[in-house]
């Protein structure tokens, strides 16, 4: 026996138990948040389509997984504590019933992983391609959140983890080596770093996560502060592969994307509650730059005759 | 000369303009609302797909009407404010130039006839296909919506205007006839009956807009009330055509979909306040149906052999 499901069955069987008590069951049109006043409500959206942001062949959980964190990367960005989110998937009639099921299981882990829940959403059938909608929800105390234009004159440039990963293995997604496993699981499955956001937004003064590259991102907490930005290549935190020379890691870090790495700048004078943040969190946390007056560029490479260029463009 | 626009370049020109203060100039990873909390904030998510929802070849402007026209309809539904809202357009490459201008013009028309603003949101490019999700917020006082499971038995069902157009317009879609021109003028632009929905608030006790027909829309509010609704085929308000059988039009009402009119529920008690709006507001507002006490089906026709099919669903 064949069971066709349709729309109002795949919602139920999956998404329904995903909700909380604001997604009133799925049952009516909207989604109802009764917000108490001394908090924010930090809304963000991302999109991930077919062929441009993923394969199309990855493990559907992943799928779910990714698109849910760079949202939540989003939240970490403003500072935010991430509380729930509003899906929307169009996808091929024909790849519903594999997809949808394992895209829930996705979604339910990194529900728990992330203390998120849903609140609603819609579904509908595409003509060829998969593209997933999340908008998430977060909150901070009144006006505590953490922008892009905050940066000062002499401020430090910070960042997380280590950058390029996510494009080396995105370059490498066919092989099999088992040096570029890291990468590519980076690649498939980012780590937002919402913790650390919480926990700067009394030290950082600026923030963004890296989506686009270093230097685009670097640029846009410059050009929001109307600042330039030194960046010192020496110091980008850059992952080790024998198989790669150098120069294409760096500007993997720079160009690449995917990071999900958290970027922000603060006064000279919190260095040492960033330097207790990070064995705190055991996580590396680099300073890679100074803020300048501006001058000419948004974004300059420190004693370094190599210019910036552009990082990936949708259009 | 020609200019190449990236994402950047289109929202600066585009979708800028169309912000208010929440939208932090799409400046920062998310929008921020201070919500007050005597008022519930309602969310609402419906997604465009071209080729399903939408051919593709319609002007741009009347796209992007029909997308925030939806998702207004279901705050309409839920008898509540609308106040803004965000956009993610995911869009092939080779369309964005053409496509964009003429979709935010659409947009910024539709913004000042229905009083919200855009906040924020995601635009990507896309493989082959238009993918349009828009998240919709509005408000009620605290506790105030009007949801799917509030219909006792006893209760009246009403809906607004008349039902079948869109379908007739959609299946005339290519036909030059002059009688067809209004039913593919709601077609492409459909009517969300907000000023009404919010007027029901005190009036209906459940509620929900027609996008999938009233056959489908009717069984939702019954099903949510646990109760079965007796539709009468006769009371129906439909249109007139000519050149189409009465068999057809009828069809077209009960499983079309894509009227965008209300069906709501009220208490007998109310039919004057129900006849009183329906002067006011210029607006027919027929009562269609009666809710009983369940009993084997959720939808019955009365005194009619023709028994309920599906309508249109996407799986």
């Amino acid at each position: 026996m064949k069971i066709i499901m349709n729309e109002f069955d795949y919602i139920d069987k999956y998404f329904r138990p995903l909700t909380n008590k604001f997604a009133l069951n799925l049952k009516n049109d909207a989604a109802i948040y009764n917000h108490n006043s001394s908090f924010d409500l930090i809304i963000s959206t991302d999109t991930l389509a077919e062929g441009i942001h993923f394969f199309g062949d990855e493990d559907p959980a992943n799928i779910a997984k990714k698109s849910l964190r760079v949202n939540l990367s989003d939240m970490a960005a403003m500072g935010a504590k991430p509380i729930f989110y509003n899906l929307s998937l169009s996808i091929p009639k024909n790849k519903a019933r594999q997809f949808i099921p394992k895209f829930a299981k996705g979604l339910k882990e990194d529900q728990e992983t992330f203390d998120v829940k849903l609140i609603g959403g819609d579904l509908t059938s595409s003509l060829n391609h998969i593209n997933i909608t999340i908008t998430i929800f977060g909150e901070t105390l009144n006006g505590k959140s953490v922008h892009r234009n905050g940066a000062k004159i002499g401020d430090c440039l910070y960042v997380s983890g280590i950058l390029g990963l996510s494009k080396i293995g995105l370059d490498n997604y066919k092989s099999n080596f088992n040096e570029f496993q890291e990468a590519k699981r980076r690649y498939l499955l980012p780590q937002p770093r919402v913790d650390l956001g919480i926990s700067l937004k009394n030290i950082a003064n600026s923030m963004i996560d890296i989506s686009d590259g270093l230097v685009q991102d670097a640029t846009h907490l410059a050009k929001n502060s109307k600042l330039t930005v030194e960046l010192n290549l020496c110091k980008i935190p850059l992952p080790n592969f024998k198989q790669l020379n150098k120069k294409l890691i760096l500007n993997s870090a720079l160009y690449g994307g995917d990071d999900y790495e958290l970027l922000f700048s603060c006064n000279t004078l919190n260095e040492s509650l960033v330097e207790e943040l990070s064995t705190k969190m055991n996580l590396k946390l680099t300073k890679i730059g100074v803020f300048k007056k501006f001058k000419k560029e948004y974004l300059e490479f420190k004693n370094n005759n190599l210019k910036p260029k552009s990082s990936y463009l949708h259009f």
